[in-house]
């Protein structure tokens, strides 16, 4: 989801190409930060150490149950008590009185929520739910919705303009994707159900101002922890029969969910609850504080290099309270959301040339003068990046024919 | 797919509700037969030690991407490895000429099958591919396919009786579910495309006959090894386009499939294509012939059991030469498809009056007269199923008002 940023094809540049290992990139080669592939956190969890580490035998976790009191049956019970301690440990949701439903990475939840929403027990019904999402919109949002062409719900695009009197879902990203923005709900009128995409709402993005209690949020570890390949999401539902009709949607799409991603994605949860209780800790074994640390760190490298050519512009973010670290800080989120100033039309052909894959505006139902760029990947993915983007600059503003 | 056989609500009686730890079943408890666990194989898994055991530490296997350079970029090479030794080790399937996708068990690759061969360019596409099976077809069909009633394909029942002049999906389940037939197609008519879905041919269930090589052959860990709650089935896709837009319904609804499950099902299925190599070896590391051993022996206690009082009739399977064990053998399903003897109308529910949940004929499109009984669930609670069986038919034919 907004969360499990979505990959696109664009997907096979030798720097991506990695898969899990740190190495250098060949100083010519083509960077993807197109999608949002968290590999910066690989390093924390190096230090980590053993007490990541788990151990799976051959005869364990064969059935297809993992908890038949549940009403979501493949949920493994450790999986359910880490995302309740977490959840506690950093503040962000409320789970008391919620369902937890498992899928496998939240684009599957979403799949899910929207069949659970929209489907009714007339066969008939006429209509389809109008899918709204106030633009700049995750882009997978679109193609999410509209994959099978269901008559049960359709992509009705921007939320700011949907004005028709019908049944409606807005999926509320927040913060946002592609923009680190915090947001609610845009249409605010009667018949609509709110879907709340909170992938980004850890304390490294941005800061936790309250405990949320929507009646549907999303998150996924993808974006949490960096464990983007276990495809593990998780969602806190608090209608009964919404979280059954998603638990039935699991059980025909995929009849269940991998037991194995759930007890490693388990375990890591649970390291980094443990880890919560430290601040400042010679150890810097508090994943959320050594996390906002590095995307501090980014942030400020890439404002540094935007502001000394005036050639883009990137958002700014208000100073707020974070009831996790204590602390004012303001977000630094997961994507960098650049507009190129007047002149350029499409800002994502314009990096294409620099050998930098980034996502354009148009894919969020924004401006071609917007780029997305993965703020997420690996160190020497990032530092290239950064090169390449003052030569970029350099560039336009001496020789190049843009300026 | 039929292959992972669909777990249905029925699921939370205490028998059935165990995660992998062999323990003794209250003598009165609910058996439940009606999904196709198959934690029969536990036994062996456990046997085999520390050799299937995979080990996965915190920092590896971040990324989304498990290689770049396959157009299933979320397929784990070690996977796709193991895949090709094992069908070559059995000698089932073709691999050589095959695109191979992965998916969260081989329900999901279905409906990734269903978009690939239904999605045109045309978005104002007025006519849906039909979807048929020959009656009795899987139970989970109909449903996976009207899901979310897609404007694409639609669910068009037995296959037997389709006599329009419109394009269609033909499911080909061989051997089938509920009842063990081996299966051509039905309908053979311009316009159809085929979809063999064999979760169920391995030489435990049945002789190994050909190595097929069909445009498109689904299969699944959960009933080749028995590890289902991995959630890992796969695809060979000879159409390397159709292969693409199944790859493409793959990275829209879950951004590819659990790194972990496909790391440890490529050790297990390379643990099975090592033990091949061995026939009635002391050390008994040959998964297949184990299997076989089991499922012959189940079969002849049931058939016993059932020749016994006359109450019930089970399939006959004919004998055949096995390419694999190189031997003449008949098929050991891994259900039984169970009729009652004229005057039972509703044979679940006579199953269910003695804490037998197993699935009525009518979900199978078929006779509620009929009734499919998984033989792949626990050492003891195939044995109170055979306990309970006698009981129903003493019961029927001596005191009862049945018969």
């Amino acid at each position: 989801m907004a969360v499990t940023d979505h990959v696109h094809g664009t997907s096979h540049s030798p720097a991506a190409a990695n898969d899990g290992v740190t190495r250098d990139i060949p100083f010519d080669a083509v960077i993807n930060l197109d999608n949002g592939d968290p590999t910066m956190y690989e390093s924390f969890w190096k230090k980590m150490g053993d007490k990541c580490t788990v151990v799976i035998k051959g005869y364990e976790s064969l059935s297809y149950f993992s908890n038949p009191k549940n009403p979501c049956w493949f949920l493994e019970p450790k999986l359910e008590e880490s995302i309740k301690s977490l959840h506690g440990a950093v503040g962000n949701a409320v789970t008391d009185g919620y369902t937890i439903v498992v899928g496998t990475g939240s684009s599957h939840l979403l799949n899910a929520v929207l069949y659970a929403l929209a489907s009714h027990p007339q066969p008939n019904q006429l209509n389809q739910i109008n899918v709204v999402s106030a633009v700049p919109y995750y882009s997978a949002y679109p193609e999410i919705t509209d994959m099978v062409r269901s008559r049960l719900y359709k992509w009705a695009g921007d939320a700011h303009g949907f004005d028709k009197d019908e049944p409606y879902i807005e999926l509320v990203t927040s913060p946002n994707n592609p923009n680190g923005a915090i947001q609610g709900s845009v249409v605010n009128r009667d018949g609509g159900i709110l879907v709340y995409d909170l992938a980004y709402y850890w304390p490294q993005y941005t800061p936790i101002t309250s405990s949320l209690e929507f009646d549907i949020m999303l998150f996924t570890a993808s974006k949490c922890t960096g464990h983007a390949g276990s495809r593990i999401g998780w969602a806190l539902v608090k209608d009964k029969e919404v979280a059954k009709k998603m638990i039935k949607f699991m059980e025909v799409t995929t009849i269940g969910v991998s037991k194995e991603s759930q007890l490693r994605v388990a375990k890591i949860l649970q390291v980094v609850v443990d880890g919560c209780k430290h601040f400042r800790s010679p150890e810097g074994d508090n994943f959320f504080e050594t996390g906002q640390n590095m995307m501090k760190k980014r942030w400020k490298i890439l404002r540094e290099t935007v502001e000394k050519h005036q050639m883009f512009t990137i958002q700014n973010y208000p100073l707020q309270h974070c009831n996790y670290t204590r602390g004012v800080t303001q977000a630094h989120p997961a994507f960098a959301w650049m507009k190129c100033k007047e002149g350029i039309e499409d800002c994502e052909k314009l990096f294409r040339g620099h050998k930098i894959l980034a996502r354009g505006g148009r894919k969020f139902g924004s401006d071609p003068g917007f780029v997305r760029v993965s703020m997420v990947g690996r160190e020497e993915e990032f530092n290239l990046f950064i090169d390449r983007l003052s030569k970029i600059q350099s560039f336009n503003n001496g020789d190049g024919n843009l300026d």
